[in-house]
């Protein structure tokens, strides 16, 4: 694979994760395709932690991702193993038996059951991926475990990615502090329903399983379910959160627990955080999009056409080309398939109104309007003046970049 | 705009269609955008022809697509205004008072009703179009009619074509030479800050009202409506059929008379010819494919999932890149959302099998593969396994080309 330049959305540094008691990680050079960088994460954890995840809903999943979700009912992990450069999808009966070895492998190395790991592949699909690969090197990293610096499970999961990607919080519960952790991958193929994005979350706080994985499910739909780079949703996608329990706090055993609201609201700035930075590494982006959508006959339906706006390759060319033209959101609005009136519709870029009562508004302003779009940071608005209905999905424009990075990817 | 240059995929020479009794036109340079090119389109019908059309379904309809929709139920046409350069779309009021001023006009330069008139417009949405610039145009042009060349409309209706797009059949309906010639305008199924599809068809067939409408509906469905470029639909999209009713031959008053099936047959082919060609001229496309899937559960499953395939822009854009990358098909099946079991999944590209029984064919050959993309026409075939539901959709690859055109079409 080509280097592709680093995106000018990368942020100047990246945080310094903190340590969480209970978790441990290691990686490794596999080469399983890549040269002279890590392709495989080993992450380690204590006894006791809790399970939970949201998987692609693709009726072409991986073969990791397909484990995954006999496993998360279980509920409980030791272990997790991801590898880039091969997504082991669409490898049939040979995906599953790397899979198996692979968490063979695991299992062994970290003295626990099969049923306690939890396997994540990105990269190409339909390669059959050789588990060999993974027989030294997951022993091996099992001996180095460490409790930092996180930069590196975040380093070892890209593929197309420009930059790593963490987050973390840091909150108070009961006068104890607790932390979350997370890691995320992903640039293309991303429209998540969940999206080959993988994330993987990591705490300390204690908290059922069906609590943890009632607030992923919640708090997934705001961040990697409202994003989308190319409206292309991979075979791959998985987000997993691991509690290890290790915070000094009596647990969270349900949902009526008032700190179940506290936890769920940082674990979804470290979700939200994550997600922005999968769309600012978009492939080719040069610019961030928040597409609002309100007025529409419900949520689920200003979803879809803030979807067909953040999915539209014409709004998006635009977008590329710093120009005002709201008239591709009117089109994009027209073709969503929702409810619409066309005469009733308002747009506003920024603070900007561009159009309104289905028409451009009095007083528009050209030489205002391309000088908005010149940011880095870009808000549309939608106002359909149908109902209450709302929603927002991030997106990045698309550019020359795109075409670069997947006319040639895979050779 | 910017010139683009010629599609490599364009015809290298255009047919001469024949002189259709009962149709005269003439073009015209309004100066309604472009400098130095005709850009509007006055089409003439004797008494007693029939329309029938196909309008777009997106809810941000323009203007003129709101007018023709309620002149279609009449059934009866004596003139078609065309111009290129501005769609009239969301013009709010005043968009409707041009059209009714250009309605009038037309119809007064050809002795008729403004019931009688079609119109179409095609090009960026959102700026007010000054119906005044066609007051002493029409009238000119309706002093100007002539019955050949038919390249003359095909290329007054243009925006970013690259060439004009022309097609005709002649066909023997009991003895007697019939007629249909057809031209378009689209470079997208969606419409850059345009991009339109814009066509009409003319027979000298006399055929009613009700059965052209019906033949038109059937055929447009593997036509048109079976073609994408870039997934964006425009809110201009107009087909319209005009039989003028002087071959000298019975009526067609059913579709029940077997003769429909005749005349409709060829009506097909011209359809299918001018959506292949909008394809072709797809925006920056140097390739065109056609994607077939068979074995779903549905006729229409098996639509949506070809769209999908058709639509995803990593496949496109591997395709540009000449890159047998399977794969991405697997992820566009998988994000359709139609049912598919990845275990049964087949895929070809031309002859050659590269994945059956959901993994990699046995003795894949990846130096042929790559050899077949090198092609300039392009054919993938997904097998589901599951029925007998099929279908076909077109489209072209996705390149440096589309980004530079959309990237800058409106500035």
């Amino acid at each position: 694979m080509a280097a592709h330049p680093v995106s000018p959305l990368a942020p100047k540094s990246y945080p310094e994760l903190p340590a969480i008691a209970g978790v441990r990680f290691a990686t490794a050079e596999a080469g399983i395709k890549y040269q002279n960088r890590t392709d495989v994460l080993l992450m380690a954890f204590d006894a006791g932690t809790v399970a939970a995840g949201v998987l692609t809903r693709s009726r072409c999943s991986s073969a990791a991702v397909d484990w995954c979700r006999a496993n998360l009912p279980g509920g409980v992990a030791r272990g997790l193993v991801v590898n880039s450069g091969n997504a082991n999808a669409f490898t049939g009966a040979r995906g599953r038996e790397s899979v198996e070895i692979t968490a063979g492998l695991a299992a062994g190395a970290l003295g626990c059951s099969t049923a306690e790991i939890f396997l994540a592949s990105t990269g190409v699909i339909g390669e059959p991926l050789d588990a060999g690969k993974f027989a030294g090197v997951l022993d091996d990293a099992a001996a180095r475990l460490a409790d930092t610096p996180w930069i590196e499970p975040a380093r070892a999961i890209m593929t197309t990615d420009t930059f790593p990607k963490l987050a973390g919080a840091v909150l108070e519960i009961d006068g104890v502090e607790v932390k979350i952790n997370g890691i995320a991958k992903g640039s293309g193929m991303i429209a998540p329903d969940m999206a080959t994005m993988l994330s993987f979350v990591v705490t300390d706080m204690p908290v059922a399983a069906e609590v943890l994985q009632a607030l992923l499910a919640r708090h997934v739909a705001t961040s990697f379910n409202a994003i989308t780079v190319d409206s292309d949703t991979s075979t791959s996608d998985t987000l997993l959160a691991f509690a290890t329990g290790k915070a000094a706090v009596e647990p969270i055993r349900g949902l009526d627990d008032p700190r179940a609201d506290t936890f769920g609201a940082a674990l979804a700035d470290v979700l939200f955080d994550l997600a922005i930075q999968v769309v600012r590494d978009g492939e080719g982006a040069t610019k961030q999009v928040s597409v609002h959508v309100e007025g529409a006959v419900s949520d689920a339906s200003a979803f879809r056409i803030a979807r067909a706006i953040a999915d539209s390759p014409l709004v998006k060319t635009a977008i590329a080309g710093e120009d005002a033209n709201w008239g591709r959101v009117v089109m994009a609005v027209g073709k969503a398939g929702e409810p619409a009136d066309r005469d009733r519709l308002s747009i506003r870029f920024g603070d900007i109104l561009v159009a309104r009562d289905g028409e451009r508004a009095p007083g528009y302003d050209e030489a205002m309007t391309s000088a908005y779009m010149r940011g880095e940071e870009l808000e549309i608005t939608v106002g359909l003046g149908l109902g209450d209905g709302r929603a927002t999905v991030y997106t990045c424009d698309l550019t020359h970049g795109y075409i670069t990075i997947n006319g040639d990817y895979r050779s």
